[in-house]
């Protein structure tokens, strides 16, 4: 049989067609199409003398630079699974999806290196190697990374492909129990195929990778810039007035945004001023854009096409394309620049109610996805899959609804989450630890409107009688416990009991609106 | 396990998001996708009242029709496979082919409904219920289409995917042996992720089926043209006023040529007057485009982009693309368009030796290509598969290079090919039909330039002494033995031996030279 479907075949076909051409710029370092390569397929080799195994996993836990791509790309070539994590969890968190997913290697940056060293010892595990994700002499304990690239001899593509695993994503869950996402080749090309159309991705794509790379979002966008051979430029975070720069250094043509980046870019002094002209496709996600915000951007860049993409982890992650075609001043008038676009083409979609029978248009029920970008299930927990895949449908958790031409409208989060700056948080795990406090009563978490995070956490809390604490006192427990993005912003302390339902659960519905009136 | 890649699938995405848009428009005949996509689930669950199996073989065998594009997904959608053959055979060929793929379900054309009566019955074959591919009563014996469809309640889509094989195409081979290559719902989705960048395919499409759908590039124009929800135009075949006519009245944007074609338009009376400003890309294949032929079209045409490919059945069939941007003058003038492209998105091609080993760059030896396009194998026909596929990449038996930039250039066919006005013809097979003449001593069938044809089958025959036949008596014999276009067009009977080889085998190059010079 053949290879199918593969991610490290987009490395190899770019070699041959860009070979001389810039395949990663990353501040002052430039790597061409076979200089990425041939490190990949050093650093693959790399990775298995210090003992990643077929199959085996390769931890990432580091700031973005050329080197997470390399590692990226370089475990996959070696026939195992990049693990790249949220550096931004708690230790706990952390040491959980390290032990769930028990690595072969770990790929550290300096930030992070005291935090790996202080992981629990697991007796039935064999404890990983490291490698210092950074240039230079490493770490006692660590492999140099360069020197790993220097000393080893390139090998050859193991061609993991089709159903093979390739990448596990963790994601927040509603609990803290560890929930690893398995994407295979197939899924992460089945997204490549989804976009490249919907976004002009060709090989004049200069993509700006200023997101995370343990977000699919981003991760993904490594794939499908590469599978056109595209450029990929690194910057280690977002930060309004370098990612402008950036821009005009670079001519950037592809940019993914999050509606507060776009707040955070048109305040930005040199905005007005910048040569941005090189811009061609921005995409955005994860939260809906106001759409006088959206207008504004248009005006200040018209040659710009914005396309909106709704999914999630679970689906690779694009599901359903808002075409840049929809956002124009005509096609908008319509009100489906509220919706979230229409099953991207390799992808089929519908709404279903409880008992999982498909609901008629206009009637808001589950939103639940099919195709070849749908995970393979939850590494460890078939129970989790068989209840998410049930069908054949992977179920969403979201609530909405399809219009007479496939447009889909998410109205509502069945599971109870909150997007604050592009992130999610799930409220129960923030309740979760409000609730460890001995002062609280009651609480709920939600969502607060916020012109600049779209949300942000915001508790609402009664406490116990004869008890006292202060709101920066339960934001305070809270950061002991959770990533700084989790924990409220707000704490309203209410004297009277929280509005309940009939079952005696919190009416957060009403508490909601409460906020907004 | 959720689907993955599906070509019903597109069906259903195309029904959701263009619902009340044109599916396929056949002359007078117009249907919607809600139509087409609920025709197809009627005439699904009709061929498996007809005794069509899980996995069973619907052969058609039909002038192009919406009927043959309902036959493609309906035979999948009933979880079988769709058999289109060539109706330009000859009866034997025809015959070993359906023997060879033990169909459940027969469609035939009226054309076409003597011949397959006549077809031997075997006795280890369960005789295929037949199916009148055309309006109106059937002939005895034949189930009547529109019937089918009126009576059958719709089934729900038997959701065949990924390596399920989703067709079967027979291509000629070199001797008369039927060879069907077995291509899987994820091969054409490959395909059509291939394409549908470089073709600018999008829901806008409206796609010109004119070619004969058993030839790979139609049907696999069918499948990429549905996932983009497009629509399709049908005609029975090439008449070049009748193209003209057709881009006019329902405004294609999407045309496939071979350089015959081309030639044809240009010089139809009608072609200077008609209003073709609505195509935007035309693509096209099997034989090199002479550069003055392209340029002329594209001073004619100058909003359209020219697109060539390069591929083969066995690779479903998009391999190498020649992008429009470099049909450009300025890019043309690197020698480029007498080039192939570079491998598709996602496919690698690479050229090798007899060893099997890579050469280097601008060193000629075969074509091979890996990637999620290439064929499963042969039908009934291990021993040629893992020959093809050794190794894990597909052989194609063409000889070419590569230059830095990965362009493909073609230089010559390993196996002994002639390619007439698109369609192949092996010489061996038409060597070996003149051979059966009882006055032939030797005879050589090469390609001869023709400026209409891009080549026609020329003969060079000596003969046995004391015998006599004129060329076209040996033209005649071979026309009783092969299909129309496989016979030689002209015959040049010589009186000295034809030139040999060291090894005694006719020398084909100095006799190519002969003729040209």
């Amino acid at each position: 049989m053949a290879a199918t479907f593969s991610l490290t075949q987009a490395i190899d076909r770019a070699v041959r067609i860009k070979g001389a051409s810039s395949a990663v710029v990353d501040g002052d370092t430039r790597f061409t199409w076979r200089e990425f390569g041939d490190r990949v397929a050093r650093l693959a080799a790399g990775f298995q003398a210090l003992g990643l195994a077929s199959g085996g996993r390769v931890v990432l836990l580091a700031l973005n630079s050329h080197r997470s791509l390399e590692c990226f790309f370089a475990a996959m070539h070696a026939g195992g699974v990049i693990v790249p994590l949220n550096h931004r969890l708690g230790k706990l968190e952390i040491a959980a999806q390290v032990a769930d997913c028990d690595p072969d290697v770990i790929v550290v940056g300096s930030e992070f290196v005291e935090q790996v060293r202080g992981l629990p010892k697991r007796a039935d595990q064999r404890p990983p190697a490291l490698v210092h994700c950074a240039s230079g002499p490493a770490p006692e304990g660590l492999a140099a990374f360069e020197d790993l690239i220097a000393r080893s001899d390139p090998v050859d593509d193991a061609l993991r492909c089709g159903e093979d695993l390739a990448c596990l994503i963790y994601t927040s869950g509603t609990t803290n129990a560890a929930k690893g996402v398995m994407l295979s080749h197939a899924n992460l090309c089945a997204n490549t195929a989804n976009v490249i159309g919907e976004l002009g991705m060709d090989e004049a794509t200069v993509d700006l990778h200023h997101g995370p790379l343990f977000h699919i979002a981003s991760a993904a966008r490594l794939f499908s810039a590469s599978h056109v051979a595209g450029c990929h430029v690194i910057l280690p975070r977002f930060v309004a007035a370098e990612v402008i720069a950036e821009i005009e250094r670079s001519r950037i043509t592809h940019l993914t945004l999050v509606p507060t980046m776009v707040r955070m870019l048109l305040d930005e002094p040199g905005f007005a001023a910048a040569d941005l002209s090189s811009l061609r496709y921005v995409s955005y996600g994860s939260a809906a854009m106001p759409e006088p915000l959206l207008r504004e951007f248009m005006e200040r860049l018209p040659q710009v096409r914005f396309v909106q993409s709704y999914g999630m982890t679970e689906l690779s992650p694009v599901t359903t394309i808002l075409g840049w075609q929809d956002h124009l001043p005509g096609a908008a008038a319509n009100g489906r620049l509220r919706s979230a676009g229409r099953a991207a083409m390799f992808a089929e979609v519908a709404v279903v109610g409880p008992d999982d029978r498909p609901l008629p248009i206009g009637k808001a029920g589950e939103i639940v996805a099919r195709g070849p970008m749908v995970m393979q299930g939850y590494w460890n927990r078939p129970d989790l899959t068989a209840e998410a895949l049930r069908g054949g449908w992977m179920h969403t958790g979201d609530i909405g609804y399809l219009d007479g031409d496939g447009y889909l409208f998410v109205v509502d989060r069945l599971k109870d989450m909150i997007i604050t700056g592009g992130e999610n948080v799930w409220s129960q795990e923030v309740e979760n630890a409000l609730s460890a406090h001995p002062a609280i009563a009651q609480c709920a978490v939600i969502g607060k409107p916020d012109a600049h995070w779209g949300e942000t956490v915001h508790a609402v809390v009664t406490l116990k009688a004869g008890n006292a604490a202060s709101a920066q006192e339960l934001i305070d427990h809270c950061r002991d416990l959770l990533a700084h993005y989790k924990c409220p912003r707000s704490v309203d302390i209410r004297a009277d009991p929280l509005p309940l339902s009939g079952a005696n659960k919190i009416l957060k519905a009403a508490l909601r609106e409460q906020l907004t009136a």
